[in-house]
């Protein structure tokens, strides 16, 4: 058993402390490009005020091939673009890869103050997580940076489910769940018993409630924050909006964009509920010292609550300073104003 | 590890010992009341005969100053009112708050041989569990107490989730989840090949499916009683009749009920079938000593099962006692020539 | 702890190594048979090529006084029948009853050669299995066997649920989960505000989703195989090929089949997808050693999922032999020519 | 993981419950017999008065073709003599040997009313005590027996003492770790600076002393019996009694004889000390209820003490009928007067 | 499972925060008192400079009767006497005792303030120390203090040396673990084979060396401090000091001292080694900013290694001021001059 | 939890498979080099048929200034020097050090298939293993090497030995225990009570008795390799040799020898029993074929003690071939007879 005081120790001399608390930022959408494609290359700093997140994915979707090209890509996204507020997340190929080595010591060596996630793919279990952990510690040392890069793990094979709970516990972590729904997942209705040969109403079911719904808890109880994973058929709005909307009600905080139509349904489906935002300023101004304990609206609120309002009403500042409507929607002065 | 011959030991000298069944007495509904509120007090031996619990609440929805009143008035419940065979619970603030510590402190000492049941809110681990279990066997000691109170736990974080197996397992438990659907968490058909614009349907799904399911499991595993929350719209009998039959069809004994108006679909809801009664009955005529293997209707009967039929039978009488339709329908005696 | 070197170790004397990955043979029903009816027995040579596993039941559904007579009938079929090359299983009775070390020793040392896997009802944690595994150990090595007897077991109760990953972890495993939809948990829409007496549409859930989730993936990840349970109403069709595909589409590889209606159903649906099919046929083409990272389609493939197709490609071949519309929709040579 | 409240439920159909308390009678030494010599079971009842417990060893020491003649002897014993208060127990083969299915078939259901214990040798894990546990319920199902059949466990593997803990805590549990000193496992002191060339002296070392210390632990935390192994050298009666004496120190409560002149020394060393016995009496004439806290002699007894007391005395009296000399050094009547 | 990141969240509203290392301050002797005794409570203040820590018994020792007249004994030193430098604390009764509840109660809200460390007898795992925990965090912050009071548990029984490492783990640790030789524990060399009837040499081992090590590593693996507990025989001075220096050789900081004359003994055993004072001293002027590898002295110094040792130089310095002879072999000035 | 079936896959896609057992070869002593001394470097050749195992160090008494030019010489050797049989291993920086990333790719890519062996210092739980076992993987794939390198963990924190049976269960282990006596570890005699002032005896103890014998029952139980640590005072030979006896004793397998008179002691101490290879020899002649059960000189052999027996014999053999004197013991024809 690992000892709890060492949790937040680094794992390498002189690699920056990791975080406490897994920082809130605008996560509503995780966009995927391919920087082995220059004209992708070249579009990333349009893109950015347009999205939370860019993602420069070098793992699947990008041809053995154009492995190097899509790491040289980022690199160069990350040393020569500004991207202003717009986090730099990166997928490496799988650990058991022969490119992955490669993948974190470029880019951690190369863009490491500018990436903020490293993506794993097909994590199986925490000792998956670990490895990650340690390895980005020796090349932050290395790199002399001074904020730790997290990690964004990926379930995609029943393992890493089964292993879920302990995987959420690891540090650094973020968790994604891909998915999909199904036509053929119905339940059917009982034969009217008044008529036996009346058609029967059957009811598409979603394939992976089971799957995200454990993902969400497990990763809620730990801090972690739980993402959807992509909705593959583009040209399906309206579906892709459904499944969002599903994973938004189950808990996840965004999901990832695979093309630019995806972007403003995630915008429309993750932003925070203004009357959210509204009830959590109202809690930090009647606890200005955030100590104690207050009911607010028949509820009690303490230390406890009133943080996590800061990082709401925190979140919606940011998210304000980048949408006029939402900072409209929040109450707050338009960004111009703000700065 | 523990030492299972130790889980039945009292945990302070001169408590009662532990219960080795959790007793599965009438509990179709929990009934929350504020005691605070003086007319409820008044009310409550009127309301006994028509619930199976009656539940002073002193957490949320009872506002900081009305802490010390709910308490008082749950303390003259239970030394003044006859409330017959009616079960008295209480809801106690949560563990870290400051007043749970004067909570329990006061009813044990007080009413604790009216108490049957305390519920511990936002439950997060089996150490919540231990916490309360050896605190209360100090005070049912020095209250001079002759059978232990219970533990009920609420599930309301998403780290009691994630614990939910080991909680169950703790010493006198039974457990609760909150639920309640919601219109947006939807599945939606594939568009029509040959009608690709016409509407599509899309079908409602239940948000809470995994959460009760897992909860059943871990509590039905070890012996424990799942209960069902709250449904929150009290105005809304139809949905809470729904929300109430889906909990029952995954295995949940009873829920709570916030308004005179959920007690009637409850009972209806969740009082056991009278078939399984009948062949519950024919068991117990069929295996008079409780011993060996036997046939009943094609399906092997053994002491096991026997036992668990005479729990049945034993509940469908005490619920036939207050109610003549089910005595009835189970093929009881009317209540008045039974006693 | 169990040392992981251990594991593939036989458990007594003499007896067959275990089996490094569990075989993947043709799997889509388990038919029961009541051997104890010698009509049954009979039939069995003429249905045998029209299933792909055939068992003799013993259990629940077999009375107390026909419990030698379907042990002796199934050792007459095994014996004395041909069966092709249809896998021989059998359903033992549950392991605290007074038949089963009986069963296991009659039928392991006289048909041992020809029983492929015993399936052992209401198991509740991988103790269970250990006990079936070294027990057949040594019954194997008295009777000689070269090849070791499989264990499937079958999750009935809610400790088997809670226990399911530690289960799946067992040697030798596969598992099932008995279903079955339930006309009346749904979820119901909110009132209409325009027209709030309108009636509600509500939507049927599937109560067994969970379960079958959380055993899909327990399964598939330590590579046993997850299979469906009874569909109990043989009468209706369309609801059993419902409940089988919505199965399918979670992960299952078949189901049982209580009534020969239900085999063609079973065939339909379990029957690997061609596209699935001519896919693991290109990997192997273009990698003939099973080394190093080749990209087909624009993803990935190694050793690993080489292996994989390869257990595709075979099974594929296996179904062809007895199926010739399979043969074809697979492109593979009608079975008289291969053999 | 397991449900404590199953843990005390017979593992088959009409077994005898297991005992919730391991029964704590004389067992100074478990003297070895081979019953496979004509001679050993015509001595058995004379033996049996000079010992606490007689055991039929089945395992090594007897050779492959005697293997059948021990078992043979030892039914002989159960069947056919008297034994009076002396303990009957077995050493069965191997888990993985192909006679223990045989041994224990045999053994109880022709002798189960008279067999105590079962030695299982080679254990390595919880799993053999529940297969052994489970496979004892089905057969003393069978016997028809009212009292279980214990289990005690021989650690000779190092696998075995690894998961020590873990097989303590098992049902039914004794547990025997064999030892033996070594003049080569010695300390030596640093050369004398005044001196250096002057011989060093060297203190020789107890070997054991981790794996009894751990034993004894793990053993008295769940309250089963710690007993040392064989002292292999007969004529070293010194050697034999220092290592006896050592053992009974760290905990243990006898040790196995193999030879008479061994049943003596283990006599000496493991019988309770007269002081404890007469603290004991005076606690139980303290405390004639065993309620409530206590202060005897400047230490505080409670209901758990006194219980140990009370086995404490209770077996000083079992011991006092068999021994004068012990009768008076505890304080008690002859043996004689007391029947 | 528990989220790492809660370990250092309080566990009441308004609780003090948990300390993230255990602070490490003199502690070479824990100086028992009983202030049921009015003469002991008129000694404290010059008892004080004495000793490293002052600890007031309210459990064994401490007869019934005198158990609240020893609690209020200890109140009052808290209260009115100055102890200047030593640390306060106690010992309460059992946790499954009549008294504990208001011993913490009352010592907590009347000198929480003063009161370090509040040792737990018989601790059995970690469960226990959670319920202290949490106990203490709700009676901290009714007292308003500032800093959490520690918890030092002392390993009595052998379930708590089987739940050594998680114990270790809990939060708030301390541990002590009691012992004593005995002249009975020996190892006997082997017979003169020339000689054989020549006496043979034995050699007195140490029982307590497994659960000592095992305590020290555990300890030490999560940064908390291992104790020995008591030398019964005060007036063998010599025996005191063998026992001491082995525990000190074993890692152990500090031991119990029942008696005046056992002060001197812990001084002189446990004051860090004027050697290893020099070398922290010299690795933090190689290292005046903590950061990077260095060699000093041939072996390489880290961060982790420069925090230890500022540890040892600022330990040093506090025993410097109290004691001119230590003040002299560290090499500091005298306190006086340092004031 | 972990997929027993993944235990033996590789990490890395070509990577080779890992060993299924821990090849059991000559061991007597790790003999430790500094080859930042070029005549170290030199001199490789002619040491290498005097000791069974050539460590390159690279860790600790290697300064910072020299960590280049030691991996350089390593690397030197590795690729232009012949040493026979001799195994090449490494001891690389500690895993959150500088330097660590470096030693393991320059080493694997540039000699490692000279390599059999990579000690890691310093290892604190099982999470170390698997990131060396990855990053090894990784780096086996990059150079195309067809055996894998195995690891060799040291334990030298508390930390490491809390953990110590999860540590050995991981893949490709050995492990070591530093050690070394103190005279100041001592149990003494209690006083004479006919001549109380006389000089009382006092013994030495082994203060690594735990740790020691732990860690051999740890790695025994999983099949790793034991051997005790360094004995640093290089000119005390007779301590250093009743050290290692006292390990050899216990189970250890070899040691470190830190210099040229170092591994003369080894070899006295740590070859095998000419006796036991004698037994080992009979076996194998009694079970030509290695199955069934079999009793020789009394004991139960099966085809486990078979095959621990043929790795006894091909050891001897091993070092017959280096050693006349142990040829002649064993009963080997002379070494150059036999190639």
């Amino acid at each position: 058993m690992r000892n709890p005081r060492d949790f937040f120790k680094p794992l390498a001399i002189d690699a920056p402390e990791p975080a406490r608390e897994i920082p809130f930022k605008p996560s509503r959408m995780i966009h995927f490009m391919d920087f082995s494609n220059e004209k992708m290359v070249a579009k990333a700093p349009d893109l950015a005020p347009k999205v939370d997140i860019l993602l420069g994915n070098l793992e699947d979707a990008i041809s053995v091939d154009k492995k190097e090209a899509a790491r040289a890509g980022l690199i160069k996204v990350g040393r020569e673009m500004d991207l202003g507020d717009t986090a730099l997340w990166t997928r490496v190929n799988e650990l058991a890869s022969p490119w992955v080595l490669d993948d974190l010591q470029e880019l951690v060596t190369q863009i490491g103050d500018k990436l903020e996630v490293v993506m794993i793919p097909k994590v199986e279990g925490p000792w998956d997580i670990h490895y990650a952990d340690r390895l980005l510690a020796q090349l932050e040392a290395r790199a002399g940076l001074d904020r730790p890069i997290l990690i964004h793990c990926v379930l995609e094979t029943a393992q890493g489910v089964a292993n879920l709970e302990e995987i959420a516990t690891s540090r650094r972590m973020k968790t994604t769940r891909v998915g999909g729904g199904h036509p053929g997942y119905r339940t059917i209705a009982d034969p009217d018993p008044d008529d036996p040969d009346a058609p029967r109403p059957s009811y598409q079911q979603d394939p992976w409630h089971y799957s995200i719904a454990r993902m969400v808890d497990a990763c809620t109880s730990v801090g972690a924050l739980p993402f959807y994973g992509p909705y593959g058929d583009i040209s399906d709005e309206e579906g892709c909006e459904t499944q969002f909307r599903a994973s938004f009600l189950l808990g996840c905080v965004g999901a990832w964009s695979l093309h630019p139509g995806q972007i403003a349904i995630a915008k429309r489906v993750y932003s925070p509920d203004p009357e959210e935002v509204a009830f959590a300023k109202k809690v930090i101004e009647a606890i200005p010292d955030g100590r104690g304990v207050h009911m607010i609206d028949g509820k009690m609120q303490d230390d406890a609550t009133w943080k996590q309002c800061k990082v709401m009403v925190n979140l919606a500042e940011m998210l304000a300073r980048k949408d006029p409507e939402l900072a409209e929607a929040y109450g707050f002065e338009p960004a111009g104003v703000q700065v």
